[in-house]
């Protein structure tokens, strides 16, 4: 799976919370691969229960001196930025991510890759990004763009497993011979199932007297639109058709 | 700003921490409206050490008793979950909200939506489930589809930001003054008007005799979701009350 050719790397993180929120945030979206530089505390109780069942990602964190260790053997390096830059970065948002990753793949076969995020406060520094080939940012409320740095790496992380991630759309198996019970009832309606409800609700409206014109076009047309919208299913149809007829079984039993 | 119109709604969170990061979360993306059900800790420091800069968001938060208050005046409501339900709900991701908001704002006018974060642990209820009208279900690791509470909203929000953001200047003149009565007739009902159609439609089940068991939960539950997926117009509202009415006159004219 593609989702194992990333790392992602935190360049000095300060706050060891925010280290064990990002490994829950990567592995929540099938990323596995974490590089600290430098970690201000590492390893760290608040780590440990803020990863809350992603410690695995924890424990396999590699800890590193410096950036170009992070990414010695990575061949596509993308650093992250909240802020404008005087140089002019060739710049992404995170929804292009996935397609310039499967561009480069498809260029250059399996490339490792590199996303690295900066300090909570400072970011990355002139230096580090000059090691990165792309800035990714993302696109933030201009007069508050201060995003936590675990949630930053929460919408890359689900950007690349919405795109990345081939089974996720996959639809749940669907076997007709193997349909339950519960699924039987959930099917929507057919075409003439509910022209056969229409009907039996416009009789009934004419037999309760809610109707003046007839045949009551306008309203058919207005409630019609609402079931259509509804996509009923046939349990459903099933109980407003009922309804119907016991309404209809209290008139002939009462007549007016 | 449609961004605006949007309220989030946490149910029952049980850390102070998370509100303040989820406060942080929905400023990045420019939203600005929580609303917090019943939390076991507000205000509180660790709220507020969070937050980290969007403390206006937290001070402006109203906190209510239950659900029900929360979307009283709401139009539409959105609820999330990480888990597979039995019950088939329509589920929609995070990239389709945004155009889901714009058809139903395009279609009945400037609606109050609320999308609905359910407890850390838990989530949220069938019972609070059955007062949304679709499901918001993040795409995540199938093995480990935890996500904290503030990153889950950080995602919804960073989907909203990017596609709403961009076209807020288009905004139609939004002046109730000049609203046409064919946009009154339109404007999708609110959930306390829907809960007065629903109490009236249980009472007229009962009479009719309908109803084998009282109250008729599992019935009534059948409904609700049926009528809270079609998105009722206020003028449906009245046409399917009118028939309640239509039906309760003829009994009382004819008692059985």
């Amino acid at each position: 799976m593609k989702l194992q050719q990333i790392s992602i790397v935190l360049v000095e993180p300060s706050h060891p919370g925010n280290i064990g929120a990002a490994a829950r945030a990567l592995k929540t979206m099938g990323l596995t691969r974490l590089i600290l530089v430098k970690p201000r505390l590492f390893p760290h109780e608040d780590a440990s229960a803020r990863a809350a069942g992603a410690e695995d990602v924890l424990d396999r964190a590699e800890v590193v001196d410096s950036l170009d260790q992070a990414i010695a053997d990575t061949q596509l390096v993308i650093g992250t930025s909240v802020r404008d830059r005087q140089v002019v970065w060739p710049t992404i948002k995170p929804r292009q991510l996935p397609d310039l990753l499967q561009q480069n793949w498809q260029a250059h076969g399996e490339a490792e890759v590199a996303i690295v995020f900066g300090r909570e406060r400072s970011g990355l520094t002139n230096t580090e990004l000059d090691k990165t080939q792309w800035q990714l940012r993302i696109p933030a409320n201009p007069d508050y763009g201060s995003l936590n740095l675990a949630s930053a790496i929460q919408i890359v992380a689900y950007e690349l497993y919405s795109a990345l991630d081939s089974i996720s759309d996959v639809a749940p198996v669907d076997d007709e011979t193997e349909q339950t019970g519960a699924q039987q009832r959930q099917r929507l309606a057919t075409r003439n199932e509910l022209e056969g409800y229409y009907e039996h609700l416009q009789e009934t409206l004419e037999q309760i007297g809610f109707v003046k014109t007839r045949p009551p076009i306008k309203l058919m047309r207005k409630i019609v639109r609402l079931y259509n919208r509804a996509q009923v299913s046939i349990e459903e149809l099933q109980i407003l058709r009922g309804m119907l007829t016991a309404i209809q079984d209290l008139l002939s039993s009462n007549p007016k």
